[in-house]
């Protein structure tokens, strides 16, 4: 039997989409399955018992991340796929749980055909990814190809205060084993754009050539509380003003600096917080991501110089804390070669594309062949009850990702 | 025996000064003790046994305002001192609280020398005068004076969910004296300055003309919440965004309108308020204040021009509610001459000026005869656990009260 008479089941796949989503569930059709909270354990559970159904060998390593394999005719390194299953507070249904759970789909299709893969092929789900509750995001994955320790994951501490180690251990998911382990061959991951890119275009699938870049900081405005009646405009020390104002810029500075430069102010949280009183402290955290690296740094000094002119202008101190920082990445040709070519062997529209978002996949790129694989977001929209991908993109989606895995775990890789 | 031979006991009203701080104390020195809050209960537990101890007869009315008054030489309606004890959430010792304690050190050196005044006296403390909790602020002087009726006081809901007629309840401080009695035959009222004029005049005293007028506006932006990464900057409708250019155009009208116009944006929320997630939703705070009502109302209105724009250029939706809005008030002439002479009279520096700030004077203001007597804030701060008063000016202070309160009980009053 050829790779062109294998097709995921859509019917199962949507069926596990919906009992994840099940988990979390929130109004208006949404999840909320912060990393390593109570809901994150029930989704973690669920995800564990379908790999063991499916008679895959289950780890979970020190960082919480877990991956199932499938054995191949021969040992070695699986090659991978895979995604995360946490959610931003008020997040979708397909973020990140569409890749996890269509990899079970292949792993199921190959069951239900008894088909042996030269290579083993793993299906994981990595911790923290969305890094809505720990920064620096995508911190499993990142972990995981050695570009963070254990112990300083572990220390992390978020915004309830809590820590990582703390969280893993309370849900159960501090593993045993070695993050790093098992070691990839190649590693595909299937995700929603989370942008409105192909959907403006009216095309299926997106061959992901590159990963932007990203820079969060979180700045911290120390000011004079006061009398917000009483004090003359120019005698105040006003932390909410600066606030306002960094938050002004970053969308003023994505503006002027144009191309895929983006800038975000998401968290924006002021003290006293009274109608009455100049604040006296103020934090914010600002997003930044281009795909060129030299642009985004750029951004950041531009906002850094802002800031510095701000805090003298205002008479308020203002400190920064880089929250995460990872630099544009590219993926590997062959790959991205290979998902073009499936997905044109499927009669699928296809089209090469940046990703806007983080996405664990960039992390496994320095260790192994990587790429990815994105279906269309409608109106774009992602981190957001309201994120939809159509049952056919799904399924479509799922279709390519089948036939990069098996393709890439018959064959070597690399090169393209 | 002359007036010129009565002063106030400055010991004595530093302590109760002190003991008053106890209750709600906060680190750094400050105090909360937030309107009808367990705090502000025991605040006014212990205000109203004073008043006790010295003879007065206290009342208590529907929405919690407490009058103590003293006995004149014939019945009728007393000449009425009295400020407030709530505070901000991070406020000092002396705002309120010195023009309420002041008052009690006036009946109890009158007690002392067992003097009759012709009129009777009495030292009132009004409910929710900072309207941290619940807007709008002088809530309970609005009362008295018949602007707002019990049933909509009662009504008001606060910034955490409770109605001012729960916590009344809950305090015991819903009384059965109607609201507006006694009526009073003129009203005083010693309050920090809480700005720098003073101070920066190297003057003592503040024989207080006028007070702004102020507009409280609430501003509610709903937008799109999205992906910070994969929604170009101009498909966004970030309510982040369109909260911080509001506060950002505060600080700027306030400025472009000059004079003495004050503009604050001192409540900010945004929320999901996550690194990577564009806002969805957003509510600030305005704080609007000029001593010309005209210049108050061109304030209001470039402020609503460039909201409309705003809400149109980001397509977002901004709706508005307003808070509280009290016109510039003028006092008293006569009251204000009183203050001058009592002042002069005792050897002070004395300086007519506006307030930046609203007093429950400003409502009594509306009945009868009224007026303010201001002493220096250090470095012009309040609304900050760091106000602070010289025990110097604080018995000058209380001083001039004394003399302005026995002189007008004594005599008619009004004309000037």
């Amino acid at each position: 039997m050829g790779i062109e008479d294998l097709h995921i089941n859509r019917d199962r796949l949507l069926r596990r989409l919906d009992a994840l989503a099940e988990i979390g569930a929130i109004d208006g059709g949404g999840v909320c399955r912060l990393a390593l909270t109570e809901e994150d354990r029930l989704g973690r559970d669920q995800v564990t018992a379908w790999m063991r159904e499916l008679g895959m060998a289950v780890s979970v390593d020190r960082i919480g991340n877990v991956v199932g394999v499938r054995a191949g005719r021969r040992p070695g390194p699986p090659v991978m796929t895979g995604s995360h299953i946490d959610t931003v507070r008020t997040g979708g249904r397909y973020d990140g749980t569409l890749g996890v759970l269509a990899g079970l789909e292949v792993i199921e299709v190959l069951n239900e055909r008894n088909l042996e893969t030269e290579h083993p092929l793993a299906v994981a789900y990595f911790t923290n990814e969305e890094g809505s509750r720990f920064a620096p995001d995508m911190m499993g994955s990142l972990v995981y190809v050695g570009g963070m320790s254990v112990e300083e994951a572990r220390a992390t501490r978020g915004i309830d205060d809590s820590t990582v180690g703390e969280c893993l251990d309370a849900i159960g998911y501090a593993g045993e084993a070695d993050c790093g382990a098992p070691s990839v061959h190649a590693f595909v991951e299937l995700h929603i754009e989370q942008g409105p890119i192909l959907e403006q275009k009216g095309v299926t699938i997106g061959a992901v050539e590159q990963v932007q870049g990203i820079s969060w900081t979180e700045f911290t405005v120390a000011g004079v509380s006061n009398h917000a009646g009483t004090t003359p405009m120019p005698l105040r020390h006003d932390a909410g003003y600066a606030a306002a104002a960094i938050a002004c810029e970053v969308r003023n500075l994505a503006m002027r600096i144009g191309g895929n430069q983006v800038g975000t102010a998401g968290a924006l949280t002021i003290a006293p917080n009274l109608v009455n009183v100049v604040a006296n402290r103020a934090t914010l955290t600002v997003d930044l991501r281009n795909t060129e690296e030299e642009r985004l740094q750029r951004a950041e000094a531009e906002l850094a110089a802002f800031v510095d002119q701000l805090a003298k202008n205002e008479g308020v101190e203002i400190t920064s804390r880089r929250l995460a920082r990872f630099q544009p990445v590219e993926f590997d040709a062959g790959i991205v070669d290979r998902v073009e070519r499936a997905a044109r062997d499927l009669g699928l529209s296809v089209r090469r594309m940046p990703s806007g978002a983080g996405h664990d996949a960039q992390m496994l790129a320095r260790v192994c062949p990587a790429g990815m694989v994105f279906v269309p977001s409608a109106d774009g929209i992602s981190h957001n009850v309201r994120e939809y991908t159509e049952p056919d993109h799904l399924e479509a989606g799922a279709n390519v990702l089948l036939r990069v895995l098996v393709d890439l775990a018959q064959q070597p890789v690399g090169g393209g």
